[in-house]
């Protein structure tokens, strides 16, 4: 069948969908490679395997694992992000919102790929190379899930300190999500989460 | 020159006061290392000779990694909590005691302890047998932390919700440590404590 298409335009497209989907198979399977068996772990042939990827096609698209790693974790972590952003409109009004909000907020590090990202931090802590990497992909993920933040709380961030306690929202989250890293530590995080979502109601003014 | 003691118990004291200090000075060595080699790097060996202690002296104290680790972790930061009740009476009356105690609280999660700490619970997430360790530690921490925290925030549990409330400030101080691990957060976490300590004043009722 022939759609009118030249042959280097149709050969051209399906290879380059082909590639991301080899790059997005990766980029999962070293995010989810990190979490389980930590860095030291996650060779990029460990991780090439996993995705039921050639080593040469995975060195191909990741030169190094520092690459593989911190894009897996930003990948993974910007997905996480548009989903809450895309789920906006299904929020309860009033003030279940805010409720709402900071259990998916808390839930969004919580998982395997906040596990995956404490697997890097612990990682780079003593290994420059890799701190050179680590660095600018934490300032990437705390900007976009502060921006996810003020915008699924309804936060009016010109009014003084909203901005630090949207923050504090975040570092909170962080902090459970610490917690519940070696232990299921569901119960007392969702009491933790009930009267922080009813401070922040008073405080933001949202219910 | 003869104390009256018989020659038996004494003795008996220095080596018990040898075999304290032997106990300290390792404890101390692993934490340090931990912090700054991680798990994998940090053998019985390396801490031994880091403390100036002989492997054998090292072994004695401490049989396994894991039990030095976790001994080391658990020792650490019950003098941390300690300090931070001894100095209860140099806290400042009034509403800047709420902030001098959350500032003093989350410089506890911000130092090489917590580095440590980050590093065990890193590696535990992979290996169930430093993780059927380091869960009681956790466990101990967690009390020991939460106990602090109410005294020196002059806090009453009996009210609703004032447990969950220390909760969370420990939670955020954690969370707060974790973005600290990698780069110096220090101006955002002032505001944040500012922010965190004006919220908890209105809260507990403390200023």
């Amino acid at each position: 069948m022939d759609t009118g298409q030249d042959e280097g335009a149709r050969s051209r497209e399906p290879r380059q969908e082909r590639s991301r989907a080899t790059r997005r198979r990766l980029l999962e399977a070293a995010a989810a490679c990190l979490a389980e068996r930590g860095v030291a772990g996650s060779t990029v042939a460990a991780v090439a395997e996993r995705a039921g990827v050639s080593r040469g096609a995975a060195q191909h698209h990741f030169p190094t694992r520092e690459a593989l790693f911190t894009a897996a974790l930003r990948h993974m972590s910007d997905t996480r992000m548009a989903e809450l952003r895309r789920r906006i409109d299904e929020l309860p009004a009033g003030a279940d919102r805010t409720t709402a909000v900071v259990e998916m907020l808390v839930d969004a590090y919580s998982g395997p790929v906040f596990a995956g990202a404490v697997q890097l931090w612990a990682a780079a802590a003593n290994d420059p190379r890799l701190r050179s990497h680590v660095i600018p992909l934490e300032d990437h993920v705390g900007r976009t899930a502060h921006r996810a933040a003020v915008e699924l709380l309804g936060a009016d961030e010109s009014a003084p300190g909203v901005r630090e306690t949207v923050q504090a929202t975040l570092d909170l989250a962080r902090g459970l999500g610490l917690a519940n890293l070696l232990t299921d530590d569901e119960p007392r995080r969702r009491r933790i989460v009930a009267r922080w979502a009813e401070i922040l109601r008073r405080e933001l003014g949202t219910g």
